[in-house]
């Protein structure tokens, strides 16, 4: 929290644990309030202290310490660093290994710059000529090929695949099996044949992540054909995204699980894309747009706002008539 | 089968090889009919043995030996343990570890209890404090983070990724590349600009995995915020599902692939979850519901049944004019 | 390119250090036109040199090399394989392997056959009996069953994970991550109750990829139950694709990133399925049919031709009233 956001409310001293919600906490939880909807939970809240913005202080019980912030929402964010047990795991995953950070069996190939406190997990291995800034974190099992830049601080969870040439900026994360600058899916027809087949069109482009990326697992983000495939600094990116082969991401947006983006396609700053969306190739999406789950962009949006498609769940039976009626619109006028 | 579920239909013996289609299999395969429907196949197979109802007993060729059983699929799924070669395929995987179940270039972390008969495969690593109980099979280059529990019979595909403190119940598959255990997407927007960032929410939940719970290839399921993500008893789930943090499901609860179910979600007991269905977050489905392929389900269903929504597939032409008079629906009636 | 495909058209010499895009080029790049819409970026480009159609031949600019091709775009496709720098890579990645081409932490199985300059990463494992042809490229940390075929020159990235008995034809390219052979979605119900569970049914039959099979990162191919899954000739998927069990596609398709196609389906030659697309199970698509992004194929296509679903977006406030009036067409008429 920053200094100056933090008031003790009562003159209560209390051990706390963990972070419980509203609902569950006890006497040796902290919790918080995020929404003033739920002032009545927070009445009756067993916590032993709780997170409340100014406006709800009087409304803690007398059990509670009350502590006061700008935002209890922001607030627990970054309370819940405390309580991360990750740290202290790492360190005893090789607890041999107290002389380097370097696991035995991580392979490492020739020309590596690497910086201060860099970590490599057993079996990952590491190809020419990348640069590892200080206090990159590499787990076990992951694979970086050639000439890949790493920024101060990032962490590379277990069986990631890195392409090379890839650049990553600053703090970047990529959860478990994420895989970055894989080649786009670029072939050209090679005749109208089902045996003339595709000729592979060898993807030249790199992907670019900006500072304090995050990437979920499973997500891919594809090489470029001839650029660069680019997400912005700030860009969080949940699990089993599809980013394909020249997408641009702007700064600071949020995309949520299952979303695809054709090639090409590029998406503005501070943009939140609801889980499943689907992007069309070649299209342009401004700044400050918000996509509502499971949407079929088809087209580029040039408005800041919220947009949506698809139909809601329905009985199947009103759905069997909804589908037959949905068929006639695309009739004719008689 | 069991006892008692078995009659033999005719005085014939038959060596079998393999299981078989009905329209495919000759004299040395077993077959079985599980829809009336194919009646008429089944008076015509070439199969050595069939699985039948007793309705259908004398409907097999004289050349089939008829078993008669109450289940003609369920006997069929059980026949297929037999014929699965696996198994042997351990086995020998490893030839010279006669001596020995765990590889020799598994890592073990400390403070390890390991059950009879587990096995661990090559270039695996197991962190601290893990509880692995008889029987649990792990195959290679699969990462357990510390404190993780697996109950007995459990097998671990290669690439399988399990994050700290998760626990797993007895007997449940977990396919190549699943990944249990990753962070959940939990963010704070640090302000309104794109350099503001978000601050991030670790995870401090974990997910646990009842008993004979099936995860497919590349399915994410994410650890819960504060509290867990909960997958009950039996639940079977496909290929490339991703399950945010803090998601319940109920026992016996089946999910083909492609789904999404956003965070916080709670899905009932023995529900049919279609591929590619998705689920808002922060909605509570009832026992007993089917959901139909690619259903966009944004609110809480409270009555058992089937559900559907989205638009069937029509050609091109038809679906563009379509398209337009779908607007038509959004805009004020004038 | 062909042998008397190229010509050159002006008496310069030019030094080409890359591909470029037209706007992009400079006087070292060489680059292409393969959609006449942009002749006018053409007369404009700065490029050393041009791959352009005889019609277009006229409007290079004076200061670039015109090189005439039938086709710019398959010119350039080929042109790239010059310019791919993960060959040179792979050599040095492991420089002390100058007699061998196997790492030697790879763990081979039993009774392999293995061709002529087959490599094989760090850390992979190789199952008992598999056959390996020349030229195959296998890269780290890979995992491969037994009993598995793979065809000449074939490319297997990173953590990719073949199930047993799989086979894979000739110039077969697997992207990092990719699935192939796990088991099918098979299980058989047994009872009503949340605890009764589910019978897993083994998988016996295999994945068949046919020649110049192109899959993508984490796109996972599932095992047939009891007949294999076909995937034939010149197929190119891309990323995070699910094919379940017994599926067969015929040769030439190209399916793009995010598709789901259910058990058992069937798709024919050279279909183009755009990306996020379903398809219920048990359905044949004909020859020469076309999928738009996001559409939902819920029953068999008879007719070559362009098909379509989905609703298009739009501002989010006409979309809640579009979702109103969307219920009321599957309410019976009064």
């Amino acid at each position: 929290m920053d200094q100056g956001d933090v008031q003790t409310g009562q003159n209560l001293q209390k051990q706390i644990s963990k972070i419980a919600a509203l609902d569950d906490a006890t006497d040796s939880d902290i919790t918080f309030i995020a929404n003033p909807l739920f002032e009545s939970k927070l009445q009756t809240t067993g916590a032993g202290a709780v997170l409340v913005p100014a406006s709800l202080q009087e409304k803690c019980p007398s059990h509670s310490v009350a502590i006061v912030v700008k935002s209890p929402y922001a607030a627990y964010a970054k309370l819940t660093a405390l309580f991360e047990p990750t740290q202290a795991y790492h360190q005893t995953v090789n607890p041999n290994l107290s002389d380097s950070l370097i696991h035995p069996t991580a392979i490492l190939g020739n020309n590596l710059q690497l910086g201060d406190n860099v970590r490599i997990g057993a079996y990952s291995q590491i190809g020419d000529n990348c640069v590892i800034a200080d206090g990159v974190k590499i787990d076990a099992q992951v694979n970086i090929q050639p000439n890949v830049v790493i920024g101060e601080g990032s962490l590379i969870a277990p069986h990631v695949y890195i392409g090379h040439d890839c650049v990553l900026g600053k703090h970047v994360s990529l959860h478990s099996h994420a895989s970055i600058g894989n080649d786009g899916f670029g072939f050209a027809p090679r005749g109208s044949t089902d045996e003339a087949g595709w000729q592979k069109i060898h993807q030249l482009g790199r992907v670019i992540l900006g500072d304090y990326v995050s990437v979920g697992s499973h997500t891919c983000i594809d090489r470029g054909a001839l650029n660069d495939t680019v997400i912005g600094n700030h860009v969080i990116i949940d699990n089993l995204v599809q980013i394909a082969h020249n997408v641009k991401i702007g700064a600071g947006t949020a995309i949520a699980a299952c979303v695809g983006i054709a090639g090409s396609t590029e998406i503005g700053k501070r943009c939140m894309i609801g889980g499943a969306s689907g992007f069309a190739g070649h299209i342009k999406i401004c700044d400050d747009v918000t996509i509502t789950g499971m949407t079929m962009v088809t087209k580029s949006i040039h408005q800041p706002g919220v947009y949506s498609s698809g139909m809601p769940v329905m009985p199947n039976s009103l759905w069997k008539r909804a589908y037959i009626n949905f068929k006639q619109l695309g009739k004719p006028k008689s």
